[in-house]
Formats: structure tokens, sequence, C-alpha cells
């Protein structure tokens, strides 16, 4: 990459530079020269853009953040600023706009053909995290009279600023989707096939309002490249990727992980992140937790006649809390993970929950059985082993239940069930922990 | 679905059946069309899958589990067993040879045409998890010396069974991959344009023995609809089309949850996981962890004199070591997720840990000075306040530097860094907060 750039450096501002630039480039990948680009002073970054052919420009515009692509356009020549704008895929472009001041979005805006701004204006209505929010308007769209042949002429002719060219969208006067027709097919098939002797009034679509989430799981589960989005009279809005949505997919995995770990998701990469930020996104969940934990210090000191009767209870206390802590922990990122792939959903609660039940008590068994033995061997009260056996199993069992019920609840009222984390399970079932431990006891030495 | 179903099993068997199942599934999709096939009786599933158009066959069969596809095909008349294991996709292939008896999966291999059944025989070499594979077969070859117009009518010959159309590999006379060429390309450009006039000699590939995760994360990086799997030699060996890849991104990320909430991954979706794997996969983790836990056990024994003196000190151990675990556990999820997405590789280790560390430390600050606020205003003894307090600060900056260490460590040791999961940092922790906590206390409180 160093080689390029001081490449780069030699040509762009020299004679018979757009020739020069094009050896030293057309084997890179757009991404790659993208971050080439990066790499760049800012007067030579606006000179590449610039000089490079327009459609290779335009790639490369679309792997940069909407920033970095507003100033490139701000400074770029008039002509090249609105062929590219004009080029840009209207999902970029419907990004860029929201990115920027409202006042400098219009003014782009102004550029663009009035009827591809209306429809770039449609998209940006759509709230973030809705199918309709992903979506790009660079379809090919034909008409089910139209052959084969037409079909492909069309393509041809409209082709190069499309998002996606494996999908034909046949619909009618009204703008309403009848189905999608791959290339595929229209390859193999002879040229003087009509559309409607293909089509079958049937496509799989996905609600502009919907969750991106939906169209996620809708194109992994039919293995589409592309899956085209409707409005609620199934007027075509435009279609989303599998491109767009591999991010979307990734995104989401990544923001379920954060959560559970008990932390606020964060919106840049991780080295991009600020200290202060990773600071704001956790003390929140750390706060409330130690204060939700507070209450085991109230609930202890309620016992502490018992405590100084026997102190030895208290050196199993981190043992007895974590081990609820750990089993709910595994309970609730199985299930939030399961809910949010779509494994399960609310008509499988019961099972879950009885599922998870039936697990907690075989490891609660388990795991007693050894708090028992660990207890005995460490020889320090009379009859402890049996406390601390109990009070593992009890807590155990329940650990599994409520980190089962919780998640379940949520999403039932539509909340992400990921806000459930392992250390939110853990500090609610501390509470309950102390108090069978104390009770066990109580009962089991006398005291 | 259940009309469908009704319909069919009054069609199946009834005179012109091939022509009404025709008119009652045409409109749905390969998928849904599988998932009617598991509700009908076996009978009934070997008579569709007799009577139904080959490709759409070979469609449904893809969405079904190996065992099924064995069943079907081995039940299925000979001729039909034969045409469909030939039109099913070489992964898919793989996966059901793989599955079944070596030698069933012999017999049906006898089957295939030779030279097919030499390039199934690679694919099924390679070891699970690499990108070598998930690769199939299916793809469509062509020669720099091809036109446009001939390599568009090669397509039109073999890409019935190709599993993407979208890209053409140019290779040279001795398999090696010269450049991919994407039916946009070639249906934007003239006919008689020569291939070796787009090809640029460097396609993006992915090394057959790279892990899958490699495939995932250049195909999300550059966008490509698939990409090319190569040997050292450069020798094309298959293909990775986006939609095999989704899943396996899907699968990493669960598999990364399952693990960071402390339990082995699932194999099979939750609700087929029967309790007894749950607690297979839970159990081994929860003893780890108990047994490390039982030292901090130990670790108060030696305590026991501080402990009697001022009993309040144990009030405060669940708070502690909950917010030991909890910042954690907040730092491993980010971290392990961030390895993951490639966003940090080892040459950040430094600047990683230096974050979390200033992070903690932060954290560290406002919980222990809450946890001050909370000591004092419990009033339960003389300067716990300051104990508790100051305890709280060390244990959370102590956690966040080994919860971000460790991770780190383990990616540079090729160790999958999701072993250190939330439950593991809270454990690893515990001790040491316990010791921080005694010791400030005797140092504080003179006992």
């Amino acid at each position: 990459m160093l080689d390029t750039i001081q490449d780069l450096r030699s040509i762009l501002f020299g004679p018979n530079s757009q020739q020069l630039l094009m050896d030293s480039v057309s084997h890179l990948q757009p991404y790659d020269l993208a971050q080439i680009l990066l790499a760049l002073e800012y007067n030579e970054q606006q000179q590449l853009v610039e000089i490079l052919p327009l459609d290779l420009a335009t790639e490369v515009l679309e792997y940069l953040e909407p920033e970095v692509q507003y100033r490139l356009l701000h400074h770029a020549s008039p002509e090249r600023a609105m062929a590219l704008l004009r080029t840009l895929p209207s999902d970029t472009a419907v990004d860029l706009f929201l990115a920027i001041h409202p006042r400098q979005a219009e003014l782009l805006m102004g550029w663009l053909p009035d009827e591809y701004r209306e429809r770039i204006n449609t998209l940006m209505t759509f709230p973030e995290d809705t199918a309709g929010s992903l979506a790009t308007v660079d379809y090919i769209a034909a008409r089910e009279g139209w052959t084969i042949e037409k079909t492909l002429a069309h393509i041809r002719k409209v082709g190069r600023k499309a998002e996606v060219i494996s999908y034909i969208y046949v619909v009618n006067a009204r703008g309403q989707l009848i189905d999608v027709v791959s290339l595929k097919e229209m390859i193999l098939a002879s040229p003087q096939t009509l559309l409607s002797e293909i089509v079958s009034n049937s496509p799989i679509v996905v609600r502009a309002d919907s969750d991106q989430e939906e169209a996620a799981r809708l194109l992994s589960q039919y293995d589409f490249l592309a899956i085209p989005v409707v409005d609620a009279s199934n007027r075509l809005v435009g279609i989303i990727s599998v491109d767009d949505l591999v991010d979307v997919i990734q995104a989401e995995a990544t923001e379920d992980i954060q959560k559970l770990g008990g932390s606020e998701p964060l919106i840049e990469s991780y080295l991009k992140t600020p200290v202060l930020t990773l600071f704001q996104k956790r003390v929140w969940w750390l706060l409330v937790l130690f204060f939700a934990e507070a209450i085991t210090g109230n609930i202890m000191r309620h016992y502490q006649d018992a405590l100084t009767e026997v102190i030895a209870l208290s050196f199993f206390i981190p043992l007895l809390i974590d081990a609820g802590g750990n089993t709910g922990s595994q309970t609730v990122t199985t299930l939030v993970r399961a809910l949010a792939l779509g494994e399960i959903d609310i008509e499988d609660t019961w099972q879950a929950v009885k599922k998870e039940m039936a697990t907690g008590l075989l490891l609660g068994a388990v795991i007693g059985s050894a708090a028992f033995v660990r207890a005995e061997f460490m020889g320090v009260a009379t009859n402890l082993g049996s406390v601390v056996g109990i009070s593992a199993f009890f807590i155990i069992a329940w650990a599994s239940t409520v980190a089962a019920i919780l998640p379940m609840v949520l999403h039932r009222l539509k909340v992400d069930p990921a806000v459930v984390s392992g250390p939110l399970i853990t500090t609610l079932v501390d509470g309950v922990g102390i108090l069978v431990y104390f009770n066990v006891a109580k009962l089991l030495l006398g005291i």
C-alpha cells in the first residue's frame, strides 16, 4: 500500500496523470483504493477524486464516512460533484444527507433530478433500524408485458447504476410489486418469453416499517441476494442487498454481545471510541447494578447474629453467589441469542422455561454435591457441608428459572431481551441466594 | 401452510398429479416447500420428491438435513435419486457425504460422473471451519481468450447448475485463477470484447486452508456476492457464496455469545437441543469456575480474625466482588467482539490495554465513591466507608486490566479469546478482590 501511495503522489499533479493513474490503480479493489485515499493529504484526495474515472470514484466514495464524502463533494469542481452525487447509490446518498446539516443536504439534493430526489426523500422518512432505512432505489424494474429480450436490453441500458442486477423487479402501472425474476431465469429462458409467463405473483417481501432484523432473517432464510421493500399498499419502495444486510447482521450481533456483557452498545468501532465514551457506556449500568446489589448488604445485615455465631458461613458467600450468577449468565446468553435468531418465539416461552428449569435442577444437583464436598473438606463447622450444598442446589435452580423467564417476558413486551445481561442476572439472583443460604443455615444449624 | 398440505395430500397419489402439483406449489419458495414436505408422511414425502420438477426438487432438498436428504435419496427410484444427486450443489453434496456412513457415501458417490466425483473428493478433504470446507465447485469458469459473446453462451449452457452466475472465474490452462469478471461488466460491455481486455490479474481470494472467518471478513469488507477459494499454487478450488457465509457469520456470533456467557457452544438450534446436552455444555465450565472460586473461600478463612472483629466487613463482599465481575464482563465482551470483527489485532494490544485501564480508573473512581457513601450511610462501623470505597476503586481498576490483557494474550496464542467469559473473569478477579479488601481493612481499621 505504501508503494501505491508514493506512486500516486508522484503522478497526481503531473502530466498525463489520468492515464498513469489508471495504470497504477486498475488492479485495486474500490475498498482498498478508499483506504489509500484516506492516507493521502486533503489536496491529493481531492485531485484523486477529480481525475479517477467516474464509476470508480463513486465506488471509492461508497466506502468512506459521510463526513469525508461531504468534504470531497464540497471541494470538488461543481461538474464533478454533481456527477458523483448522481451516480452514488441511493442508500449511500441517503446516509450522507442524513449525516450532514439539513441546509447542506438541501443544497446537495438540489443537484439531483426531480424524480430521483423525490424517491430519495421517501427513503429518508423511514426511521433508523427499519427495513425502509436500508433500502436503495437503484433496482431494475420491468413490466409484465416485456419479453426477456427487451428486459435484457433494458438491463444493459440502466444496469450501470443498479445495486443488484441479479434480480429484475416486475411492477404494475401503480408501482405495486408483482414478482421478482432472477437474471439466471432470464438468461436461461428463450429471448421471446414474456415476463408474465415466468412470474408467479408471490414474491417474498419485507414491509418498509419492519425491523431491519426481519429483513436479515428473511434474506438469510431464503438465501436471496436482495429483498424487495414494499409499503402498506404493496408498492415497491426499494430493495436491500445482501451486502448491506451482512453489515446489519454483524452490527446486531455486536450490539447484543455488548449489551449481554452489561454495557450500552458502542456506535463506532473499538479503536475509534474514546475512553470517555467507553466510560459513559458502562458507568450507568454499573451504578444501577451497584444500587441493586446494595440490597444484598441489607439482607446480610439482617442475619448478623447468625454470621457472628458461625463466621465460617461468610467463607462460602462468594462461591454461592458466583455459582448462581454463572448459571444465570449461561441461560440468559443462550436464550437471548435464540430469540435474536428467531429460533424461539413467544409461543415457545413455556417450553424454554421448562427446559431451563430441568437443566438448572441437574446443574444444581452436580454443583450442590461439589459444594457439599468442598465445605465438608474445609472442616470449618459441623453440618456446614449440608447447608452449602443444599443452598447451592436451590440457588442454581432459581438462577436458571429467573434467567429463562426474564428474556422471554421482555421479548413479549417488545423490549430487547439483551438488556438482561449476565451482570444483571447475577445481581438479581444474589439477594435471593443470600436469603436461601441463611435460612437453610438457621434451619440446619439451629442458630 | 395447512391448506397447502391438505391440497398436496389429495393430489399426490391421484391422476394428473404432476400438473395439479405445479398449480398448487408454483407460488412457493423452495424453503417454504421444504417446510411443507417435512410436515407430510414419509410416503408422501417420497412421492413429492419423485414428481416435482427436478430443479425444484433439488432446491427443496438443499433446505433439508443430511439425514432426511439421505432417506429421500435412498428410497427414491434409482433414476430419480441419481438425477437429484447430480443436480445437488456440490457443497450440499459434500455435507451429505460427510454426515452419513462412509459406506453409504461411497455408494452414492458411485453415481456421480468421474471428474465431478474427484472434485467432490477434494472438497471433502478440507477440515471443518476452513474456507475450503465451505466451497462449492458449482462456479462458471472461462478462459482469457473468450469473447463476452462466447462466455454468455457458455453461461446459458452451464448456468443452470451454477451457485452464483454473477461472477465468471477466468482460469488458465493449469487451473490457476487469473481474475473474476462480473456478469454486470459483461452485460454492459460489447459482445466482441475479449475477457483478457477486462481482467486485471489481481482477484481477491481466500486460501482453502484459511479459517472460514477470514472468508467472511473479506466478503463483508469488499461487498462481494462470492469469493474464490484457491490452493497454495493459486489453483481455483471452488467458491463460497454470500448466502453460505451469512450462515457462517450468524453461527460464529452465536458461538461467541454462548462462550462469553460461560458455556460451550450448542451445535443444534435451541429447541432441538435436549436438556441433557444443555447440561453437558454448561456443567464443565460451572465446575471449573466452582473450583477456581473455592480458593476465594480459603483466602477469606485466612482473614477469619478480622471478620470476627468487624462482622460488617462481610456485608460488602457481594457488592465488591460483583462490581469487579461486572466491570470485567463489560471489558471482555467488548474486546472479544472487536477481535472477532478484526477491529483490533495483536499490534493494538497495548493501545487496548491502556484504554481499558484508563476507563477502569474512571469507573473505579465513580463506583468507589458510591461505595463509600453507601457504607458510611449504613453506619455499621467507623471508617468502613473508606475501606469499601478504596477497595472498590482498586478492584474495578484491576478487573478492567485483567479483562483487557487476557483476551489479547489468548488471541496472540491463537486460542479463541471468547473462552474468557464474563463468568471466568468474575471468578478470576474475586480472589484478588477479597485480598485487596481485607488488606485495606487491616490497614485502615487497625485490626
